[in-house]
């Protein structure tokens, strides 16, 4: 699809505002109730639907419920089944680490290793995140360089930590040394090919550091051994500004979405955060102030996701409220296209991203006629967008705004 | 698809008749209001949309707005991305211009050249058809052969005209001259690839063409240059014949719809046009006459699109009116399955070609209960056939004519 994106789009100066409440879609807490969605008080929101378009989207196929990286990469028109990301390269842009194209990431969980060798618990017990630091603070101290690369160590969370390796010639074709098992020793990292000896040098780099890393925390009781996954670069893709024509700017204050956002090729902007990391009053002003170098802002919000992943079903329903308040301001800067959905749902009663389609919401020139009355998962169902896939956002985007051209004569 | 749909086919009697009302769907004149279908009387549609399955159909993909031969060949059951035809090829098919297995066609625009030989304006200030065919008289008075080729010339519109080369030996992989900006010279024709001498050899009469062209126009004040692009032959393309096993024929007056159709093997009927060269009674008489010698009938109505992109909305309700009073005529010819559909939608108020969901009504054996009761856009959204892509209707027609076998045992 992006090929013929390419070819048919052309610059003008519309403007599209693109939202994401991340996991906003929902499920009822009984059967039969309402959603968070249906749940909440959203005047602003009840309007606009009443004048736009509705319709529900699938980010991958009916029944995969994505992770933020393949959720978000879908609604702006990359197919998450195409282009992936490593494991490593995402948590690292999870963390907000930077990646150059020269640089290795790597995921590494902590592990306890038996006096054999052999894997005893791949997760070390789950230790607490704290004690993630305390240990990465010893290997960090004693694991600076490896054969002239630099070794950064970051902590993720729990048993896992994020391992950057930063020289030229590294390779990414590397297995992973985590057996998958337990009572068999962690595997060799070895290049996927033999004759690549750019992966191999990486392998034997990884080799050295996990003997190190033994060694460092050979007086630790359960976290004395590491086993590495998902070595990755970061992926080169065309970016959206080279496929759409659009200059493209994130309002995003997490770095997981910062970070996918720029995978993409949007300039982040900065958001002043205060005492909210989700920061609403702050994006609202990075969007103010850059308003008339952009014309395409993806505006992220967090909590509609963290709160349903906590199980808190009212909470959720108070951060779509918030966001409601705060959209009057939004269409007040006078975007021509806008629209609202979710990088996938998350409902309360899971306490998980799910599934299930996402309701989208779409406002500009050319609509149709269209019987949904608000912006909530079962008028989303009426809506005359139908059914369509997370990456149908961008053409449909493109296409209102006056941007994408006749296909053919 | 069309590979399971060519093991799976079979040869019935029975007949299909498939409408296609050239950029039948539309949008309100203001927000809620009636479309162009809602706002026609049609008796004669409503009677068999309460009694048929309705749908929507999208030709490529959301937010794509087709051009009238990718959607025809999507309908057809062509997907428009696989089955790509050259701007040369679909212009001489435009223009009603036969191609044979070796001729090539190019699409020439008529520019203006600085005294240095850059270009000063690609279209040469959009000269009026009348003042292309006047020069192009000239080019087609002075060259006629080049290296024994048989060179033919063709006014489409404005500064567009078309190029045949018949010959044999001539490859088509030949890049364009127009260089797609200003204050530089026309590129030379060259293949896209040295080794291959058949493409090699058409860019060297391109090239030859160019030059005489120049010398011919050199008193010209503003058309005294040609650009050409889209060099292409008539693809060749399994027919819908060998796919299907059915004997398709094609009733439609303009000719680009004729060379589509013929593109994928249908026989056009001889059409009387008489005043109207949208023909209606022309049309009638042959079906009519061929009724008993085919089994598949594309019968093509042009004017519900161009009144759209005339922005004409009354002028394009009451094309849609005719159509209903021709209905029944055709309906008493007894086809087993009937569809009706547009190739893509053309709302007046756009003027254009749009992205916008067409209504797709099929009628005919074995049909599901349908709560649509008219042929509409917002009646047509809640038919029971869901959105389907355009190369499903081709299936569909097979199916409820009884012409597809079971999938796997």
């Amino acid at each position: 699809m992006l090929p013929h994106i390419r070819e048919l789009s052309r610059r003008t100066p519309s403007k599209i505002l693109f939202i994401v409440l991340d996991g906003v879609g929902g499920l009822p807490l009984e059967p039969g109730g309402p959603t968070e969605l249906a749940s909440a008080k959203t005047p602003n929101l009840d309007a606009l639907a009443k004048k736009a378009n509705l319709g529900r989207l699938t980010m991958v196929f009916p029944g995969v419920a994505p992770g933020s990286g393949p959720g978000h990469l879908s609604l702006f028109g990359y197919d998450p089944l195409i282009y992936e990301v490593g494991r490593g390269a995402l948590s690292a842009l999870g963390l907000g680490v930077e990646l150059g194209p020269d640089d290795v990431a790597v995921r590494g969980n902590f592990a306890t290793l038996n006096p054999d060798g052999t894997v005893a618990d791949r997760r070390a017990g789950r230790p607490s995140t704290e004690e993630n630091r305390r240990v990465l603070a010893k290997l960090k101290e004693q694991i600076k360089e490896i054969d002239g690369v630099k070794v950064e160590l970051y902590t993720e969370s729990e048993h896992r930590f994020v391992l950057v390796l930063r020289g030229a010639g590294l390779g990414a074709d590397v297995h992973d040394t985590d057996p998958q098992k337990t009572g068999v020793p962690p595997l060799p990292a070895r290049p996927h090919d033999e004759s690549d000896e750019a992966s191999a040098r990486t392998a034997d780099i990884l080799n050295k550091f996990s003997e190190m890393a033994r060694k460092a925390l050979a007086d630790e009781p359960k976290i004395n051994g590491v086993l590495l996954r998902g070595v990755s670069k970061r992926p080169v893709w065309p970016t959206l500004g080279e496929i759409t024509k659009l200059t493209p700017a994130a309002v995003a204050s997490y770095p997981m979405y910062r970070g996918v956002a720029s995978l993409v090729g949007m300039t982040a902007l900065d958001v002043e955060i205060g005492d909210d990391p989700d920061a609403p009053q702050g994006k609202l002003k990075a969007i103010r102030d850059n308003w008339d170098a952009y014309d395409y802002f993806y505006l992220h919000f967090k909590k509609t996701d963290s709160t349903g992943e906590d199980g808190n079903f009212s909470e959720k329903v108070h951060k779509i409220e918030m966001f409601d308040e705060l959209l009057p301001s939004l269409l007040e800067l006078g975007p021509d296209v806008v629209a609202i959905t979710g990088d996938h749902s998350t409902p309360s009663v899971m306490k998980a991203h799910s599934w299930h389609p996402v309701p989208f919401l779409l406002y500009g020139p050319n609509l149709r006629n269209d019987p949904a009355q608000r912006f909530t998962e079962d008028e989303a169902a009426k809506g005359v967008l139908g059914d369509l896939h997370g990456t149908h956002v961008l053409p449909l985007l493109l296409a209102h705004a006056g941007k994408l051209q006749k296909f053919g004569a």
